[in-house]
């Protein structure tokens, strides 16, 4: 007989009856039944019971065991009676009767119980995360990752991509967060870093010739915490891909991750039409370049409407430039309830409020309410009702100024209003690539123009397009949003050295500043680089989509807290001096 | 059409002769013969001829490219003469008339050519790794090793393993070698650390009930530089398992790296029996513990025969305590010539040299020759020749002393005289599992016990077996060698905290000590934990044998130099003040 199991915890059934076997799991549970003790042996397959009476040989052992010990029971298969057999559990037609007894480990007094439903504080999990984890919510995200992780492989190498490991100890790839460094000691003052991403090794690959690479990738960022990422390191599923377009790129991954969420997606419809829409148009319609696309509503302009209404504020505000107001439609939200909280909405998120018509029927045929549409009046209220394709029992509601200046709450707006008049079909995983980035922005206080995204973008029309207005130039750079989610980012990449550095120009950075930071990448370049693009997609994100987790922390295995520590390992800690020593580096004393 | 192909360079043959295609790659090699332009187009997946002459549109255009630049072709299809069909090209039936050329990457002069099989420095090759990783050798060793690392997760997964992927921002896990560092922002001068191994954290999965593991994973160590190790981080084929001895792990991942060796082998054969060899008997029988098993020489010892005898040399040393005598045979070696060259190769390795005995027939019987045969006269000789089972032709080399102060050296002589007599079976693979590691050694010069190897396995015998001679503890501990090399090492693990404390202790390390340098694990300990085991293969030295390369780097994308530098990505490099200054840091100035 094996030294620990004939079989796991998943395995017994009926045909087993009758037979002599051995298990090994965890104590889930101990009940004692007026002297017959039941015990729930766990493993990571599933549950077996275990019975035990005065007359096993092993009655007193059986008796001092406690939850989460890691024991061995030798026993017989038995029938359960009719009445007690369990259908949900694979092994409810069986229990084990003891006969002999291993405590492989014992557990001391729980922390944190691993059976029922128990919150505790998320500094307790992870410092006791090794029993966090034996929960089943806990162990089923893990499995969830690892399966979700192992199929996009299987899908990339079927769509011919072959996986490639790029360096971790490297140089500062700057890409907008703070690099992790690593001081060397065999160049004491010298530092490596720990890439943010794979991007320019990823490119370095096609210069390289090969044709379609990708990785599951570590990347490291040294970011200030927040609830939804990781402090320290993340991984993506990185791809990239020589000779191809922008559509290409959507061609290829579609298929992989559509795949991954109808795998996973636990029978949600999953989209198979990912529409594209422009950057401009995301903001326009929907205040957010990651739009929930779960929500029909679409916001639309009504300027026209308002300008030279009797509705002062708007017909104010629109005779300044830059300026427009737009409408968010909001079907069945037709109540004055409703639309005084929406507004009230507003007003929290920092606005001065949400104007708003509704239209109802109080037996005299279809009437339009609230201060707005007396203000404009009947005539210019019913156009705008007309353009928004509303009805008895809908709303609108309206805002104005700058779009900059409303658009993110009017974003938010759209969602809350989605989601209480039950408009979102949450039984849904829907997708939208956005495309056509602005490659520039204007900083608003200093006027200096700096890249949108990263620098790596190759300027839709080429250098003739950089000699323009660089706040015209769009990039063939693409985001993936999901349910209001970016899962992906990407662009076809800037290739070519002369409109590189042209580019990096218009930003302020001259050509040795450019060869300093991007050395690597640049003298690669010149040496018969392909056009190439890719994207990479957070997979630690596409693993909480699947799970419907909202904290990230729920589907990684040991993740660091909020304050990036790792209570369990106590990391980080003090160095030693020897080690210190050996770096060339001393710490700065702190202040007190 | 495309923008940049309709097929690859692999793609066309004869079926598609008088089609009107596409294809972008790298000029390969320009001809000119006579005027008419052949051109070599490369890309990732063949090679493709393109011929241009005088009445093709851009001739002038095609007359211009140069040596691995980037471009696209249009032309037409034709079949080639039946004279110059080329057989062993894919595509050599056909090749492309050109009538559009398009230049995607211009190539400056190069600095390394991609065509041929000219030599370059290795600092050459690293600098401009993206043109050294187009040659074709390079592509597949890079190809060998995606696809070997695909095959090896493909077994695991089928094995029922799952792929965790554990964290890389950590705490300092001592291992033997030294840690890198990551200074902590959030912390100033406290530092992470990049984990050896995650040895650790695979222990703490099994805790956590995840029944079998596996990870292609980063291992990090800042060791010194040496020809065959990367001088920062590596790859390990990490697996460990719950409720299991080391049988199972040992049948576990026999047939998955068995399967690889056979898939990637080249045809070599793959030996289905692995034997198990103590480490004591491969010192004695082989001088090493990653014996090469493809060489039938067995040493043996013969202090009996010597004790006593004429050679004088050997019968004294065999009075001073825990000396012996040790042969290896030679069989086939029976030559003065080749008997003299390996004496001559011991003593090269710092010995006084090798004693030998070999038999010739010179007409009149079979007769022992060398001054050592004389010296312990015909008796003895004969009774040494019965005993290694020699005859006519073969020899034998003798080697005296403490096994520590020889073994080593009777070992590389083993080697030298299984290859040199072609004993040594070089078209396979041959594999053992060493076991029966001691978990402790003594210090030659201080006295003080130590840990062997890492001090995470389950000593043979457990707490009972720790009660007596620590040099005598066996521990469940186990290389796999292959070839030569040691490719694998693993142990089942000391779970239970009180063997673990108290093996510790043997060792000289304190209750206190143990938790401040292993305290995640020992604490995890206390709550229930299963026994388990697992090993790590080293995947760069699997690729390195299977593509038959000597030097690590020749299976790495982007490998450091020996002094642990990047030199396309200028790594490591200064850090700015302010990097410094947000991590509380400052370098200490080097003396001059």
């Amino acid at each position: 007989m094996h030294a620990y199991r004939t079989h796991t915890c998943a395995d017994l059934t009926a045909a087993d009856v009758g037979d002599t076997i051995r298990l090994s799991g965890w104590v889930h549970r101990v009940r004692d039944h007026g002297g017959v003790l039941f015990i729930d042996l766990r493993d990571h397959y599933g549950m077996t019971q275990v019975i035990c009476d005065p007359d096993s040989p092993v009655f007193a052992q059986v008796e001092a065991v406690r939850a989460e010990w890691c024991i061995r029971i030798d026993g017989t298969v038995k029938a359960r009676a009719e009445s007690l057999v369990n259908p949900k559990l694979p092994t409810g037609e069986i229990e084990v009767y003891a006969r002999d007894i291993e405590v492989l480990g014992h557990a001391s007094e729980l922390p944190l119980q691993v059976f029922g439903d128990q919150e505790y504080p998320e500094e307790t999990r992870l410092r006791y995360r090794y029993l966090d984890l034996r929960r089943e919510k806990m162990q089923a995200n893990m499995m969830l990752r690892s399966d979700v992780v192992a199929s996009m492989r299987r899908r990339m190498w079927d769509a011919k991509f072959r996986e490639f490991q790029t360096p971790i100890i490297t140089a500062s790839s700057p890409e907008g967060a703070r690099d992790f460094l690593v001081p060397s000691r065999l160049h004491p003052g010298k530092f490596y870093a720990l890439p943010q991403a794979p991007q320019q090794f990823k490119q370095l690959l096609m210069v390289s010739g090969f044709d379609r690479y990708f990785q599951i990738a570590p990347c490291f960022r040294d970011e200030d915490p927040r609830a939804d990422r990781s402090p320290t390191d993340f991984y993506q599923l990185d791809m990239e891909m020589s000779f191809v377009t922008q559509q290409d790129v959507f061609d290829t991954i579609q298929p992989v991750l559509a795949g991954v969420f109808k795998e996973f997606g636990g029978g949600k419809v999953v989209d198979q039409d990912w529409p594209q829409i422009s950057y401009k148009d995301a903001a326009l319609w929907y205040g957010s370049d990651k739009p929930d696309l779960r929500n029909p509503i679409k916001m639309q302009v009504v300027s026209d409407h308002f300008a030279g209404s009797g509705f002062a504020i708007f017909a104010k505000l629109l005779e300044q430039e830059g300026t427009e107001i737009r409408a968010i439609p909001a079907p069945t939200g037709g109540s004055r309830k409703f639309c005084d909280r929406m507004n009230a909405f507003a007003q929290k998120e920092g606005l001065p409020g949400m104007g708003y018509i509704f239209w109802r029927d109080q037996g005299d045929g279809m009437e339009a309410a609230g201060p707005l549409a007396k203000n404009i009046g009947p005539e210019r209220t019913e156009a705008i009702r007309q353009q928004l394709g509303l009805g008895v029992g809908d709303a609108a509601f309206f805002l104005g100024g700058k779009p900059k200046t409303f658009e993110a709450v009017a974003g938010r707006a759209r969602n809350a209003i989605g989601l209480e008049l039950g408009l979102t079909d949450l039984n849904r995983f829907a997708f939208a690539w956005i495309v056509d980035f602005p490659i520039y922005e204007k900083d608003a206080e200093t006027g200096k123009i700096d890249f949108e995204h990263n620098p790596f973008s190759m300027p839709q029309g080429g250098m003739e397009a950089l000699q323009g207005d660089p706040l015209e130039v769009l990039g063939y750079q693409y985001d993936l949003s999901c349910n209001g989610y970016e899962l992906v980012s990407g662009a076809i990449r800037n290739h070519k050295p002369e409109v590189m550095f042209k580019a990096f120009e218009i930003a302020g950075y001259g050509e040795e500043e450019v060869r300093k930071r991007f050395g690597g990448l640049v003298n690669a370049f010149q040496y018969g680089a392909p056009p190439h693009g890719g994207c990479a997609a957070g997979i630690d994100r596409i693993v909480m989509l699947l799970a419907e987790e909202s904290n990230i922390r729920e589907v990684i295995l040991f993740p660091m807290n909020q304050r990036a520590e790792d209570l369990m390992m106590n990391a980080p800690s003090d160095p030693t001096s020897d080690q210190l020593m050996e770096l060339g580096l001393r710490v700065i004393p702190r202040e007190h």
